[in-house]
């Protein structure tokens, strides 16, 4: 027998699908590749160029944000970064609440952001503009934090995907401690199974003695969620031994 | 054999792939649906609400759009469409030139836009903020024409894909004509594959009559188009057959 797909030969037991199957399978992947094409085309098209301070008029803004760090007082040649009300207004409530009352940062058209370096500012706005960030685990920790402040869903769920495929027995403890001050679900559970898959290391590490010290309620969690596991794990296998018996 | 797709039984002669292969296809086609979910999403993220005349202050926008319908002057009671300029320019060169220099149309935010109604107008306005668009025959031949003239290139092949599905022996005539005018390649190559299926009542048509007054030249391009098809025809029979007799 001869497989339609690879056109390698293969024996009766390693048979995979009938013909028909087989062709169906190929149409569903060609007409989703049609639709994936047909997305990319509308999402180029969406995409706005995130405007800059030495630009035509045209794209000239009609607000300015200022990056106020958290540790140092910013720079006072820091340059602000241009946005405009729509854009912002139409990506996050918080924006869009600030922006529709009369308050002080609508009248004026000046923003300030604070406890936030300008590099992550401009990455947050470029994302506003694009649905696009470039990442590492700084910037999408920062951002992520940001994403969370403002409301932007979208930004915080693609930052919170990308840590969680970061996520190793090295910094599971960071994390988890990271996702449970930002309720990032996702990334607090990934890290919370790394973290009990090295339970015996785990009060060795510099990271646990300082939760221990900062936070001992996350720490009791962790042990919450290991004797949990525990105590189910050895159901299971009292299910699995009584039903053997039976 | 099982299939593992249907489950159910066939014959050997029917076997579509084997098992590895199976269980790719399996892997890729769910790979391919999440690549569809981001995209939707990121999709979902950057659409714009298009911009109302009573919103709120928020979304006021900065131009205004108004139709001027070719056959009749614009009723005096027909409102104007507004829209933001950093979203037209980015979406149209031609909105782009207009609005970067200091044109009359830029200074006063006013932009007049001919032989176009209302609802066409504002179903293109719509479309540059969402990227979505409801179509019926004539919506899209009218969009069409608006998209080739300000060059936006994405509603022009949304449009054109559009019409190209409503290609029917009885319409084939009226699109080959349009799809000419407006340089529509693929309308083009499907209507004329429809007029040449039908080569027999093509003279009695009432559209063939008008195109002969209006357009002899595209009439003259069917007939070539038929001829070139019939010789071709008949050179590949002969090939066959000479192949045959080889």
């Amino acid at each position: 027998m001869w497989c339609q797909s690879c056109k390698e030969e293969y024996e009766e037991e390693d048979a995979g699908t009938c013909k028909e199957c087989y062709e169906e399978a190929s149409e569903t992947e060609e007409e989703l590749k049609r639709e994936i094409d047909d997305l990319r085309s509308r999402l180029h098209f969406l995409r706005l160029p995130s405007p800059s301070l030495d630009a035509s008029s045209l794209s000239h803004s009609d607000l300015l944000l200022h990056a106020i760090p958290a540790d140092a007082p910013a720079r006072p040649d820091t340059p602000a970064v241009p946005a405009h009300r729509v854009i912002l207004a139409s990506r996050s409530p918080v924006f869009r609440a600030m922006l529709e009352n009369e308050m002080e940062e609508s009248r004026s058209g000046i923003i300030k952001i604070y406890d936030v370096s300008y590099d992550v500012l401009r990455a947050f706005v470029h994302y506003m503009y694009t649905a696009e960030a470039l990442l590492d685990e700084q910037m999408a920790s920062d951002l992520l934090v940001l994403a969370e402040k403002y409301e932007v869903k979208n930004l915080k769920a693609y930052c919170e995907k990308f840590l969680t495929s970061k996520v190793s027995n090295d910094n599971a403890i960071t994390h988890y401690a990271f996702a449970h001050r930002h309720s990032a679900k996702q990334l607090l559970e990934t890290s919370l199974a790394a973290i009990m898959d090295n339970m015996s290391t785990l009060a060795d590490r510099e990271e646990y003695k300082e939760l221990v010290e900062k936070d001992p309620r996350l720490v009791v969690e962790i042990y919450e969620a290991y004797l949990n596991r525990q105590v189910n794990t050895a159901a299971g296998k009292e299910t699995d031994s009584s039903s053997r018996k039976g």
